[in-house]
């Protein structure tokens, strides 16, 4: 008796033992006690092909144990789970029994992050400035992560477009502020998951694991660090979620739980990259299958949203991510691509735990009706997209580009920027909207303007005054440039953000002087802005374009700022008559950008392509 | 006494016989028993000043005499009357006392015209076939009236463009033979009101007299018989509505009842010609008055719908148009410009009285929402539209034309027609719009494709095919040309409408092959068009365009039509599988337009530049 018993215990631990390191691994890899979602399906993978035959038990105070699913793939099973109101903080012992022989899981349930909507999931807003950046090419703050052992990629060669530059979290800490100089509230960072993939792995996008953080950039424990040193700022955390693709080197693609994880085809095809099909009435079935089915690309298999266990994976990861690292906004990459239907559940799921958050989709699509249709919006349809807000494509692509690209025209030109934010009646709330110049799959805007810095500033000035969310790309203060030809071209590094940088946009070193202008610029308006009510949240008022000069205001009951852009390659005297609705009451126009003071009697002269931001006084 | 009473007596008749004639004139100028709209408002004019002063009285069985209104302009009077159910037709004597004098005026009652919704009023739906023409540049039926004495504009000279060519009512009635050989079902001419002017009355868009139709087109004898002609046929008649603007020498502006009634500027101040401030949602409201107040041009006066008797006046006569002359659809000019709360209340008083009319507006704007801000759309907004259709300006400028005159590209070419299309989410009802290749505003479709007859037959199926209403432009159907500089290029004779023309469509004398061909198509898809309920009340399915090859079906329970449109410049291989959604179990498809048969098993080529219309059989 005393005999066996010891081999029992010998075996119960042995197995308790490689449980933890081996025997199998649980998705989520924990939640947390008073959740309001409280429903958990824990995905179990194991090495151990016997996995399905486990009878599950969990002996836990307040947590109740529901149905158990199996797949085609032995190794896996799916526990539901219901954590109840009586759970406490504690490690749950999860017993598979496999014929006879018992492995126990231990699962961390954790207390909640503290600050729900207030220090973190705060949202983002109209009120905020966003800065975009990619961690590998913004700042390398550790030289011991530029190479994992283990990881795939092993490139390390700032001189290669597509190699590892070395950028990581402990950067973009050292650095905040310097974003925080810039008036900067949110960062927004392409994807820190982890990229475990052979190459191109600078962007992000690829993911091989979702609950794990890219060992490259600083792991968990950077981002963390991150988190906190930003809310300790005031500032706030946007992450960029995939949820329609995966790596082919995740860990669910080299061995899905089913077949139908993904969704496979007998040939490869890829997305159409079409939005069309999504919301056509007159679509065919078949093309829009293939815009959300088809893979990204050969590297990016598509994820099944409609099987029902990936659907509660991805949801999940997207909860556990916000607790977990304290995030505040959501980014959602190709958002068209996704299935609608499952990204309104995701996107709920989101908002009941976090009441504040906010999320925008990446709409890279040429129209309104169509970027509308991914967003609330005001048409009575039968599919209502929940999505508050997008990255405003139109706005960019027919609004600021044209207007200081090209010749004014009946429809061309700064008409362009008018017409398509008179579209806006299609938004349930266009402020919700995230506007910019640029992103890391643009050609940066500099390069767009023909290096024309008066242009750049133009570009800024009406980021910073439009209605909606302003998003700068990180160096467009300090004119980087580059086409996308390849997109590695507007991924350069950050002047400053390597040690022995001959240039260096944080101290200024080496900066031209339009650079430092620029930079400047930016400071001043992005510091402007963080108490000018009527750019944050007032109302908007435009006003038809004549001859390529554009005016329009932003204003509330406090404030009444004007923005004055001539596109035109003539001076122009501005009457501030001419826009009484606003202008009455008030006898001064101050530049909100340098000294220069108006009487709002006189008719001052604006230069040719140029742009002033004028507060009102009585 | 007896002589006494003989003086009354004369200056009774004197009076009487003088009210006939020009002691008053009355608008409307008649109504009708039985009519929903039994309220009139009589708007009466006289040459005496003192008309104001006169008390009103009518004794008519039936009628009840309400407000009667007075103007800053003595010499009207508005005369508000009730037509109850027991009025009978008759001459309505109204007297007007004035000082002790009574003028009495005799004021028409009639019946009313038989057929309402089955022989007039029928309403113009994507079942039928528009011919739009410019009855002066048609066909000559009757020189006597090709100048009218007294009328303002004497010219007439077919050397000219903007002279009078001497088309009239009588041309058309001519030759409804030829347009019922094209298989058109509706007659959409440009205005036949008169349009007393001084110059450029070919186009009919002046108006001087509602209640008039033109002396030089054969006044309202010709418009009654030519309305009775084509009913006689089964077709339909579209009236050319404007009550945006009048002309200059439109009797309410050369003497107004008051300032009012015309939309008054310290400075003459024309429209800005731009949608957006009407519905923009930042629009400024100086910009919108300048829209929708801003007159057409200096010869055309922007008319105050908010004048109520102003309203009153123009929907009365939209009422007294579709009853006088048996109109079925109405035509609305520059409907953006008007007050769009006026038009949806003179659009429902028609479809109120009409249960069956149509009406479609003229949205030559640029951009999905705005041309589904003007019609009934699908958005939740402050303002609602109840106009039925639009000339379809977005699937003209941002479809077919692009898809046959741009390479294509990811947004470019063929790509623009299908993401045109694809926006029909906006619309209630997308069947309602009118598609059209070109009208007498705009270049000629065959100068615009570059004089290319495979691709104005490729325009002309697309016509005939695509969703909603099909309308052509007199003369496309022989290659007419023309671009707009000036716009009387685009508005030339048809040939053979008037006596010893060497060319002669209507008979084929003196017609290229070419020109045959076209005109031959136009015959064959017209007359098809009648009997094919898929293109008439079908529905539509399109794929994504690929390489410049663009098929779209269009398909009910009886019938499968299948459309490709080649627009590369290399033929291409039809794979009918691709489209299985639609071709599965047919097995032939046959081509509508010529004796091509093929089978769906095989890969017929489709030449570069061309497009096959094919009809699916089993």
């Amino acid at each position: 008796m005393k005999k066996k018993l010891c081999i029992a215990t010998f075996i119960s631990i042995f197995w308790v033992g490689f449980s933890f390191a081996q025997y199998a691994d649980v998705y989520p890899t924990n939640w947390w006690v008073g959740m309001k979602n409280n429903k958990v399906q824990l995905l179990i993978k194991s090495a151990d092909s016997s996995l399905y035959k486990s009878v599950v038990t969990i002996k836990y105070p307040g947590i109740t144990l529901g149905k158990v699913s199996t797949f085609e793939n032995g190794k896996y099973l799916a526990v539901d789970i219901t954590i109840g109101a009586t759970a406490k903080p504690g490690n749950v012992k999860i017993n598979l029994n496999n014929n006879g022989a018992t492995n126990t899981i231990s699962w961390p349930l954790a207390a909640r992050r503290k600050g729900n909507g207030s220090s973190f999931a705060q949202g983002v807003t109209s009120a905020d400035f966003i800065y975009l950046l990619m961690p590998d090419r913004f700042s390398n703050g550790n030289t011991g992560n530029d190479r994992i052992a283990g990881m795939r990629d092993q490139s390390l060669s700032r001189d290669s477009l597509f190699t590892r530059h070395g950028g990581d979290l402990q950067g973009v800490i050292n650095h905040l502020d310097y974003l925080q100089s810039l008036g900067v509230t949110t960062l927004w960072m392409t994807p820190v998951l982890e990229n475990d993939r052979t190459e191109r792995t600078e962007h992000g996008y690829g993911f091989t694991d979702q609950y794990k953080i890219d060992a490259r950039l600083g792991g968990a424990d950077a981002y963390k660090s991150l988190s906190d040193a930003l809310h300790q700022r005031g500032m706030k955390l946007i992450q960029d979620a995939v949820y329609n693709h995966v790596d082919i080197d995740h860990f669910l693609v080299k061995e899905p739980p089913s077949k139908d994880w993904l969704h496979q085809w007998p040939n490869y095809t890829g997305t159409n990259y079409k939005d069309q099909p999504i919301f056509d009435p007159y679509g065919a079935a078949a093309d829009k299958k293939i815009t959300t089915d088809g893979w990204f690309t050969p590297l990016m298999p598509d994820v099944n949203q409609g099987n029902p266990f990936m659907a509660n994976f991805l949801i999940q990861n997207a909860i556990w991510s916000v607790e977990t690292f304290g995030v505040d906004g959501w980014r959602i990459d190709t958002y068209l691509y996704n299935d609608l239907g499952f990204m309104n559940k995701c996107n709920k799921a989101l908002m009941d735990e976090y009441p504040k958050i906010t999320m925008f989709g990446e709409t890279w699509v040429h129209g309104t009706v169509s970027q509308a249709y991914m967003v609330d919006n005001t048409m009575k349809l039968p599919f209502k997209s929940n999505l508050q807000g997008v990255t405003d494509f139109q706005t960019n692509l027919y609004g600021i580009i044209p207007a200081l690209t090209q010749n004014f025209g009946w429809t061309e030109g700064v008409n362009k920027l008018y017409t398509t934010l008179a579209n806006d009646i299609v938004y349930t709330n266009p402020m919700r909207n995230v506007n910019f110049l640029d992103n890391h799959d643009l050609s940066r805007f500099f390069s767009i303007v023909g290096e024309n810095v008066e242009k750049q500033k133009t570009g800024i000035m009406w980021l910073f005054t439009c209605r909606g969310i302003p998003q700068m790309y990180y160096g467009t203060e300090i004119l980087m440039k580059g086409f996308t030809n390849p997109d590695g071209w507007v991924r350069l590094d950050f002047p400053g953000g390597w040690q022995g940088d001959s240039k260096n946009a944080f101290t200024g070193q080496g900066l031209t002087d339009d650079e430092k202008s620029v930079q400047e610029l930016v400071k001043t308006l992005g510091n402007y802005r963080k108490h000018a009510s009527a750019l944050q949240t007032g109302k908007m008022m435009q006003y038809v374009p004549q001859d390529g000069l554009y005016v329009y205001f932003r204003y509330d009951a406090q404030q009444t700022i004007m923005c004055i852009m001539n596109t035109d390659q003539k001076d122009r005297a501005i009457d501030f008559t001419k826009y009484a609705e606003r202008t009455n009451g008030f006898s001064k126009a101050e530049s909100v950008v340098s000294n220069n003071k108006y009487s709002t009697k006189d008719q001052p002269v604006i230069p040719a392509n140029s742009m002033w931001v004028l507060e009102l006084k009585q």
